[in-house]
């Protein structure tokens, strides 16, 4: 490039060089004809290659371990072995831990919906009685936790997402004063898109502080509590037991699923709750189903064998998506390091690295990449209603691509970023 | 017994002397120290082990007939070379059915969630902000239709079911006058629990009719479409056609699953309506879900092959079936035909035998029946609340049990009829 210098220390003159490079390394970026998604997190082929074996599971065999017959009707809880295995991985009591069908959106959609429908076992009515009902989103988040609140016409109030989990200082003021505010959205382990690790400060907080709400709700979206990308995931916070001990126990619903383990769209969902959130659950689940699919967990059971066979597993996953993350980052730094154009997070697990851009340029590096044959998620997708205040955020999901399209993605992208990054401080001139 | 002249000819002491006699065989039934389950319409083992090739499918593969990797994300409205084989057996037009998960209840239970809450295409507001909402409740009917409406407040009204549908005087003027009922529960073929086929006529005069209410909605619930007792399934009657060509399009919406086909807990559903709606159905379960388990509807499509296969296998049920329908009711005929304690219904195909006894007793029979170690579904199940006015109609259910199991059951059954019959015509005396 024409400078390995930060953008703001370049004179008028040496700015309109960078941005003629710029241009130019984007009108041969353009001349590829690329055609590259970056844009959800969707696993690789050769990550669904790790579960093939389910293709042939149950082999045969349909009895779970209390000898159930999991082909016919019945058992809202799910198999006791599998509940066993996530309990464990979730660090949550498996009496606490139910398993459900193939997908924790699902899960926390209903939760919504049984709680505007019936109200909560602590709500003096159903949410959608009151007259406005609000929730908590940490910034940058999860777009689909978002599209949930829009559709039912619920409030979202962003607050920051620091290092260690949501800014407290702000959530604390927020839910202490406002009664309307009944819920917040959390990512707890590698947070969609930043990766962050809540501690366990900051949990035991959230179960902890006052609330002006009696029915507030923690939805704990544990969407990639194993997902790590180094040796070791970070163990998870039983938040349903600090819960308890905080006297708070209904406060927590957490979820999760193997949808990123085995097969993204026939995987199992779990839910983890007090003993009377998860009768309260079930009560509800009992009129719009008579089970979850029990072959299915029983084939999963099988495949993983136990939860070490888990982490096995997930060891498979972590030899094909950290070379993918290692090169993203890689590019990131050589092509804009230094320059003063983007910051980006350095996940050591999840799905996903937080891009960003110069603040006003989001949504034309987007457009930039897209015209150049590059699907990057929409500018802003990680914040409520889409509306990313400064249009700095980019979310990058390089786990679908291969490792070869994810490097010629993500120079190209880097060649969004100066393009758009030069063309914002000249006009800025 | 001491007589089969038809209890209202008795004389007292003929009363009296059969009372004795059906107390004697029912003290002997107690003390037989039986145990059977005639509750659910649950399929038994041997009829589940007709599809255990499922629990090997789909060997290895995962592509679908597009070429779309069934393992990972995505797609809404399920496979489409699944869709062709049901959109033939529920005559209806591929374009408007739509593959799901593992239960049509939950497709019902979901279709009233997002009516309450979003409103239907052609509702004014959502369900959940009138005063009242209403819904036509043919009965007999089917509990779990009751237990959605209750658990949400919404008000039952009971019409008669006739031998070709619901009572049409009684269904016209209700929904003319009245535009707080939204809609209608049916059953159309092999109705649970009195095995009604609804005729052409009575389905062209549902969608047609003039209701008050524009959002008016039949919930077309085919759960039995291809469960025949007999040679042949009547031709279902395609709803969302009649529907359009009445100028009714998004009046009915139908489903169906394998849940009796294949896997009671591990099936897939269906979901038939018209454009306008599905695209309804569709914005609002993609807030909930990013498709449903691909892989099982695949496992299915190997497993049929097409509509056909579905009919071969539906024959192997019914050879299963029928002579446990076949016993029932020569038992019912033999025991209690020409007394006059009894109606039972005579059904061609579905899970079910609806028996009416004396008026007054139907509880009574329940409750001596659990007493000798039979379970029945409780009384009034087949009605909304539970509630029969008549205390008279009992739903029997002789899948589940061994061959062996319902003569057994049943005749104790009949004992029960006959012993409750006696004892109220003495309290009448």
């Amino acid at each position: 490039m024409s400078s390995q210098r930060a953008v703001d220390s370049l004179s008028l003159s040496e700015l309109k060089q960078a941005f003629e490079a710029a241009a130019s390394a984007y009108e041969e970026l353009k001349g590829k004809g690329l055609s590259f998604d970056l844009t959800r997190g969707k696993p690789a082929a050769e990550q669904l290659d790790l579960s093939n074996d389910l293709l042939n599971l149950p082999a045969g065999d349909f009895r779970s371990a209390n000898g159930t017959d999991v082909r016919n009707y019945g058992g809202l809880t799910g198999l006791l072995e599998l509940r066993e295995i996530f309990a464990e991985l979730l660090n949550v009591e498996v009496d606490n831990l139910i398993a459900l069908g193939n997908s924790s959106l699902e899960v926390m959609h209903d939760l919504v919906v049984y709680s505007l429908l019936y109200g909560t076992p602590d709500s003096a009515r159903p949410w959608s009685k009151e007259a406005e009902i609000k929730v908590l989103t940490p910034v940058p988040g999860y777009d689909r936790h978002f599209a949930i609140c829009e559709s039912f016409g619920i409030t979202m109030i962003p607050v920051p997402l620091l290092e260690d989990g949501p800014d407290l200082d702000v959530v604390r003021k927020l839910v202490a004063e406002d009664p309307a505010i009944k819920g917040i959205w959390c990512v707890p382990t590698y947070s969609n898109p930043t990766g962050t690790i809540y501690s366990e400060e900051v949990t035991r907080e959230l179960v902890s502080m006052t609330t002006a709400a009696s029915d507030f709700r923690i939805i704990w979206d544990n969407a990639y509590a194993v997902h790590t990308l180094v040796e070791e995931a970070p163990k998870a916070h039983d938040i349903v037991a600090f819960a308890r001990e905080a006297g708070n126990p209904n406060r927590p619903l957490a979820v999760a699923s193997t949808s990123k383990i085995t097969f993204a769209g026939a995987g199992v969902a779990f839910l983890a709750a007090s003993d009377v959130n998860q009768q309260w659950f079930q009560k509800h689940m009992s009129k719009r189903s008579i089970g979850p699919d029990k072959v299915n967990q029983l084939r999963h059971v099988k495949f993983f064998g136990d939860a070490e066979g888990v982490r096995r597993h997930m060891a498979k996953h972590r030899d094909i998506l950290k070379p993918k993350f290692d090169a993203l980052l890689e590019i990131l730094e050589n092509r804009l390091g230094g320059l003063d154009v983007a910051n980006w997070t350095k996940p050591e697990g999840g799905y996903f690295v937080s891009l960003d851009v110069v603040p006003g340029t989001a949504q034309r590096v987007v457009q930039l990449a897209k015209e150049a044959g590059i699907s990057l998620t929409a500018a802003g997708s990680a914040f409520p209603l889409g509306n990313d205040p400064d249009n700095t955020n980019i979310r990058l999901a390089p786990s679908f691509p291969t490792l070869a399209e994810v490097k010629d993605a993500m120079d190209g992208v880097a060649t969004c970023v100066l393009y758009a990054a030069y063309e914002h401080a000249l006009a800025g001139k």
